[in-house]
C-alpha cells in the first residue's frame, strides 16, 4: 500500500521532493510525541519540531475550529485577533522590539526581513553562515550554502565560517580573533565591491552546521562589528524560537545578541501555516512609507487564534522550563553513553534541540556521514524519529516537540543504546 | 471601541499596514456571504475572493478540524492526503500539466515558478505587464508595476502595455499589431542586453490593470513570441482561477491560453494558507534534480484536506456554473444602468468578476479616481463591500464569493443604485 502510495506521489508531486530513510514512513494519526504508521505501529517523536506543543494538541484544534466557524478574513479589515496576538507575541520579547509583521512562513520572514534590511541600509551585501540555510524563495536560494539549490551564491553574499570549539586545534581566543578577522575582511570586501554592508543574518543555534559550540563573546562580537560598518542584524528563531532552547523563549537571547530583526516560523502555528518579523518601530519606519507591503492570509483570525494558543499553551504547560531540566538530563545521560563509545563526539545543543557528532574512528578526527545515516535508520526500526545534520552530515538531529516527558526521554535514550550497537 | 483597537493595531503592527475605507470597518463574524461588524450591523460581501465557497463554510471547518486533530505533518513522509488532493487538483487541469508543488501563498508560489524558469531557460528576462502586482517576495517586488514597493524593477524586468478595447482609438487589428510590436521589442531588448527571456507571468483577468477588454488572440500571440524566444509561459491563477470566470474552471483556459506553468493562491483554501505551482514532468526535471527543494507546511494533511473540500464544494454545489449564470444577468442589469449614467464606462469583466470604469465628463474621456473612491465608500453605508482597481483607480471591483446568489445581486444591484444618485 506505501508503495502504490509512493508511486502515486511520484506521478503528482514528482520524485525530486525530499522523503526522509531508505523506506519511507506512511503516517496515518499522531498525538502528543507518538506518530502511528499505515501497519499501526507507534513511533516515538524525537524530531520534530513544527508541532512544538505536540501534535494535534486538542486545545489548538478547538480554538481553531471555533474560530474558523466565526470569522477568517484578511486584515485590511479590522479584527480585535490579529492585535490582541501581536501584543502577546511582542509581551516576549524586550520593548525596543515593538512591531510585528506576519507572514506564513519563515521563507516569507526571512525574505520581507531582509527587504527591510536592504531599504532601511540603502546596502545590499549580506553576511551569512557558510552552511547555512534559511529558506526558498528567489532571493534566500542566493544566501544558501548548506544545501543544493540551482542558484549560485548571489554577488553581494559573503559566507563565514561559524567557529566551533568542538572542531578546532586553535584556543578559544585564537579561534575568535581568527573568526572575527574573517568578518572583517567580509565585510571589507563587500565595501569594495560597492555592495556595502546591508544585514547579517544567523540562526543562534547553528542547527543546518550542526549545533556548533562557540567561543564566548562571538555572536556579540560580530553584532559590533556589522552595526559599526552600518549594517543590521536579523535573528533566525525558525529554529531555535518558541521555548526551544530552554533557558530563553528565544534562542539569540541565551547568546547575548540584541538583533535589530528577528523572524519567525515553524513552531509558530504548531502546524498551521504561519510565519513573521518582529522589528523596531523605527525600522518599520524606513520600509513602511514606502511599500504597500500586504500578506492576504498573515494574521487572519485563524492564524492569530492558533498562535495565540501555541503561546499560551507553552506558558501553561510550562514547556519551556521543562526542556530546560529535561535536555539537561538527558544530556548528562549522553555523557554517560559517550564514555563507553569512543566514535561518539562532545554532546551539543541545548534545552530540546541537542545530539553529537559521530566519528569513524576512535580518536574522533573523520566524522562519519554513514554511521549517522545508520544510526538514524537504526533508531527507525527502534520506533524512534531523529535526524542528522552538520557540513559532514555526522551530527544527530534529536529535536522532539516539547511536549517530551522524562518516560519519552528514556525511551529515546533506550532506543539509542540499542542503535549505538548497531552500527 | 474601534478607535481603541486602531490605536493598539497602530502601536503592534505599526500604521502602514493597508486598511479599505476611510473609516476602517471592524468585523467579528461572517457566514456565507455576509459579514457582521462589531455594532451588530450586516455587510453584504461582493469583495473578497479568499472565501471564494463563502465565509466559514461548515465543510472545510469540519473537515480542518477532523483532520487537524488525526494527524498534521510535513512531507517528509508519506501521507495520502497531499497525494489525494494533488490526483483531485491536477483532474482539472489537461494532462501535460501534470506535477503540483505546494506552497504557503500565492506569492511563494510566483516566487518558486520564477526559479523553476529561470533554471528551466538559463535566462533571467522577464515580460510582465506594466501595472501589475504579483506578490511580496524580494524578486517579485523586482516585477511589481502596479503598487508602490521601495524596491527599482528589476534590470532584467521588461514591462510591456496590456492592450484593452476600451481603452483606445486603434482599430483591434492595429492595437494587436501595436502590442505585438511592443512585445517583440521587450524581447529584443532582453536578448540585446544579455539577460535572455526567461518568462511571461500574467493574471489572465488583467485584474490589477482593470479588467482590460483584449483583442481577439492577444495573449496567444504573446505567447507564441514567448516561445518563439526560448521563453516560458506562467499564468497566475491566484485572481482568475477555481472558477472564478464562470466559463472555464482556470482563467487562461477562457483565453486559449497554454502556459507552461500555473500559479495558484488566494480562494485555493478559502482562507487556510495554501498555494501552488503546477507544472509539467519535464518543467519539473529541470529544477528537482539540482535544487533541494522542501516547503515544511505545504502539502501538510491539515492543508491537503482543507484545499480538497474546497475542490469538492466548487464541484458540488456547481458554483462556477452558477457563476456563469449570474455573473451575465448582473452584466446586463449593469448594462441597463449604464444607460442611466453617462458617466459609466463599459462594462467589464466575467463571472463573478466584473466592474466598470467611472468617468468625471459624460464624454468618458477622463478617469475618475474620485468619484470611485467616493462610490465605493457609498456602497459602504449601503452595506456591501466592493473595491477599486485599475491604473487610474477608476475601475469598480466587484468579487463576491462564487456563493453569491440572485438574491444577494438584486441587493448589490440596488446599493449600486442608490449609491450611484450619491456620488
Amino acid at each position: 500500500m506505501t508503495a502504490t502510495l509512493l508511486e502515486r506521489r511520484y506521478q503528482t508531486l514528482g520524485p525530486y521532493s525530499p522523503l526522509f530513510y531508505d523506506e519511507p514512513l506512511e503516517f496515518v494519526a499522531a498525538h502528543d510525541v507518538w506518530l502511528t504508521d499505515a501497519r499501526g505501529e507507534q513511533y516515538l517523536d524525537a524530531y520534530n519540531n513544527v508541532p512544538q506543543v505536540g501534535h494535534c494538541h486538542p486545545r489548538i484544534i478547538a480554538a481553531m475550529a471555533d474560530q474558523a466557524g466565526r470569522l477568517n478574513i484578511h486584515t485590511r479589515y479590522l479584527n480585535n485577533h490579529v492585535v490582541d496576538y501581536a501584543e502577546q507575541l511582542l509581551g516576549t520579547f524586550p520593548p525596543e522590539l515593538n512591531r510585528v509583521l506576519f507572514t506564513n512562513s519563515g521563507s516569507e520572514a526571512n525574505d520581507l526581513a531582509f527587504r527591510m534590511v536592504r531599504q532601511a541600509t540603502g546596502a545590499s551585501g549580506v553576511l551569512v553562515s557558510d552552511f547555512s540555510y534559511h529558506g526558498h524563495t528567489s532571493y534566500l536560494a542566493g544566501l544558501t550554502t548548506g544545501l543544493r539549490t540551482g542558484e549560485a551564491l548571489a554577488a553581494e553574499v559573503r559566507p563565514i565560517r561559524i567557529p566551533d570549539m568542538d572542531r578546532t586545534t586553535l584556543s578559544e581566543a585564537d579561534l575568535l580573533a581568527a573568526s572575527f578577522a574573517e568578518v572583517d575582511a567580509a565585510i571589507e570586501s563587500l565595501d569594495r565591491a560597492g555592495y556595502g554592508l546591508a544585514g547579517f543574518l544567523f540562526d543562534s543555534l547553528f542547527s543546518t552546521e550542526g549545533l556548533n559550540t562557540l567561543p564566548a563573546g562571538y555572536i556579540t562580537g560580530v553584532i559590533d562589528r556589522v552595526h559599526a560598518a552600518g549594517g543590521l542584524v536579523v535573528a533566525d528563531e525558525v529554529q531555535s524560537g518558541f521555548g526551544r532552547t530552554g533557558t530563553h523563549f528565544w534562542g539569540h537571547q541565551r547568546i547575548g545578541a540584541a538583533p535589530d530583526f528577528v523572524t519567525l516560523g515553524k513552531p509558530m502555528g504548531n502546524g498551521h501555516p504561519i510565519g513573521g518579523v518582529v522589528t523596531s518601530s523605527e525600522m518599520l519606519d524606513h520600509f513602511g512609507p514606502h511599500n504597500n507591503y500586504f500578506n492576504t492570509f498573515a494574521g487572519t483570525p485563524v492564524s492569530a487564534v492558533v498562535g495565540s494558543t501555541v503561546l499560551s499553551i507553552l506558558q501553561d504547560e510550562q514547556l519551556p522550563q521543562k526542556a530546560t531540566i529535561l535536555g539537561a538530563s538527558i544530556k548528562e545521560s549522553l555523557e554517560k553513553l559517550r564514555a563507553e563509545y569512543p566514535f561518539i563526539g562532545p554532546i551539543k545543543g541545548t534545552g530540546l534541540f541537542f545530539g553529537f557528532e559521530v566519528f569513524d574512528d576512535e580518536a574522533r578526527q573523520t566524522p562519519s556521514a554513514g554511521r549517522t545515516k545508520q544510526l538514524v535508520e537504526a533508531m527507525k526500526r527502534n520506533h524512534v524519529l531523529i535526524s542528522r545534520i552538520g557540513r559532514d552530515d555526522s551530527v544527530l538531529k534529536i529535536r522532539p516537540p516539547l511536549a517530551f516527558r522524562s518516560e519519552h526521554a528514556d525511551r529515546l535514550l533506550d532506543a539509542l543504546k540499542i542503535s549505538l550497537k548497531e552500527v
